[in-house]
């Protein structure tokens, strides 16, 4: 892994520039040869900062998973933003929304007649692109593929047009062997969601998948864009899904040895508000502690992160290492900047600037 | 439960400040009831209004768990903060320690001679009061009670005065009978650490217990203060650990149904990054819909909380709700700013001013 800045208050998130850049890059030119648009999925990062260096390498655009989120972009120069989220135009929103789509070519997901309704109501209708989700295996939101079109032809009744389709295929997280099969689904859905608009004489103008492990694992199809969001960082459990290599993963939690008076463990100053608490059933513990071997954190207070030991000696009280995260979107939205890291020391500090955007 | 302000933009973090005030009194008077002084858990609700609210109505002073979090708390006028933490004074906090001690009445705690080192180098040893942690049964941080003298006698070698021991009960949590046994453990680990220091001549002035379980269910003895944190809000798991009533709960996070496409469950546009994902084994769910019958929220994405409905007809699209949560320390983590809710009507807002200070 890349070295770690030896002077730097804790608990901190490090994130190393040239991985960063090298997975951006990559997948750059992964989307580039299947020959489909690249929107990467900006709530994992927060970040203006991250967004420019996505969009000045490749990327059409960017999602975003909510409608403050796509305010943060926008105030940041970003002119392209996808709410991929059955957005509901509430009267709170509905001014904003209209502001919004105002200043950036503006595109939001819905699944249901009623958010249609309401996109109308908020005189938002001629101002964004609409694109129907559909529910590709996950089962979370989305109107089955076959029952896209009917769902069309209602938000053709309430004077709103639709201009594509979208997926996300998040079984791809269910176990470490679910991308690949959870890729076919993703493209399969499409393909039948395409069909229920084409028999509505409606053409799919973007047909979107998206997820890190599914735009790794997936072959070409319908697809016109892919939407994936945690590969320009990566985490364990990208790792273990077989969607990155350790050394592809570019942020960890810098934390500093706190307490060793409880044999076989020591404690660190990153718990469940620096590290959160996502873990899914196949991973042990809630990250991993490479100045110690690996040894993986087995339980998270809010400020301390018990590290199991075992027969190893622990190291001093005082002692800086880092935390390799579970899941790192959750954790960048835990922290107000990110510490860049390059060669071993802190060159800059960006903000997370869309966290708490939740609205 | 108190009612929900209709006009609300969601996800958003409600607070009742009605019950709120009474969460705030009746624990104040069970501590006035038990002769100790009250020293709440700031890092529940990391707001500076309800701080003073707690000082108030008779909190001696306040507890935090970290620097960063004291440094809010000072800037806003609380003139006497406890940092229960086994603090190290990296070369990086040292000078922000020192000017810390010199505008609040400060106390911290440690587990270590490394920590008690660090402190001496920083030129904190005459600054701060220092409380020595102690293991009472959680495993976690802390020295066994029979190993204060020594560690005591540690820090006066290297010139550190010890004035004081504290623990925190936190096994309290680890299943809905744990409570009374834990309040137990807390006493007597408490009264044995002070009998450790008899030993070595020091007396202990402060002898500070602490969790809101534990603060309820235990008897006197020779605590002088608790350190209760949750109790202002309350939440899912204190109900079910028998300490607060349904009516006690305080905060709720306010939200929108903006999916019923899967049969037999809804979405709302609360998820992870709202409600965070803290749920002990022993409660079921990631937190419960009052105005869906209790429907409880079965899963999480960042932006996605799935409500199972069984065979209830679902809500449209659209309609508002209110999720209490689990665990809300890490919940009020995740907001900048509170909608203080009175009568129905949001009245107020307050920052969550100490959200993000980890460090």
């Amino acid at each position: 892994m890349w070295p770690l800045p030896e002077d730097i208050d804790t608990p901190a998130l490090l994130v190393d520039f040239d991985t960063l850049v090298a997975n951006v890059d990559s997948m750059a030119s992964r989307m580039l040869g299947k020959g489909v648009a690249l929107r990467p999925h900006a709530k994992t990062h927060k970040s203006p900062q991250i967004a420019h260096i996505q969009l000045d390498r490749g990327a059409c655009g960017l999602t975003v998973a909510s409608l403050g989120e796509a305010e943060v972009f926008a105030d940041a120069g970003c002119e392209d933003v996808f709410i991929a989220y059955p957005l509901y135009a509430s009267p709170r929103k509905a001014p904003r929304l209209r502001a919004l789509a105002g200043r950036v070519r503006l595109s939001v997901g819905l699944d249901s007649p009623e958010a249609a309704r309401a996109l109308v109501a908020a005189d938002a209708a001629a101002l964004v692109s609409v694109l129907i989700e559909v529910d590709s295996g996950q089962h979370r939101s989305g109107v089955l593929p076959g029952a896209v079109g009917e769902l069309a032809e209602r938000c053709g009744e309430v004077g709103l047009k639709v201009g594509g389709v979208f997926t996300h295929g998040g079984h791809s997280y269910r176990d470490t062997s679910a991308p690949a099969g959870a890729a076919r689904d993703e493209t399969e859905a499409l393909r039948q969601a395409v069909e229920s608009l084409a028999g509505c004489e409606i053409t799919a103008g973007r047909v979107s998948a998206g997820s890190t492990p599914t735009a790794i694992a997936s072959a070409t199809g319908p697809v016109t864009e892919e939407r994936p969001g945690t590969y320009v960082f990566n985490d364990r459990q990208q790792v273990a899904l077989g969607s990155a290599s350790r050394d592809a993963v570019a942020v960890a939690v810098a934390a500093t040895v706190v307490s060793t008076a409880v044999p076989g463990q020591v404690v660190v100053d990153a718990g469940s508000k620096a590290l959160a608490n996502d873990r899914p059933g196949w991973l042990t513990g809630h990250g991993v502690v490479p100045e110690l071997g690996d040894a993986p954190l087995v339980a998270l207070s809010e400020c301390h992160g018990l590290v199991q030991l075992g027969d190893k000696a622990p190291p001093p009280v005082g002692s800086l290492v880092r935390v390799v995260p579970n899941h790192v979107c959750t954790v960048v939205n835990l922290f107000d900047r990110y510490e860049v890291v390059s060669a071993g020391e802190v060159v800059d500090r960006w903000p997370v600037s869309a966290r708490g955007h939740l609205s």
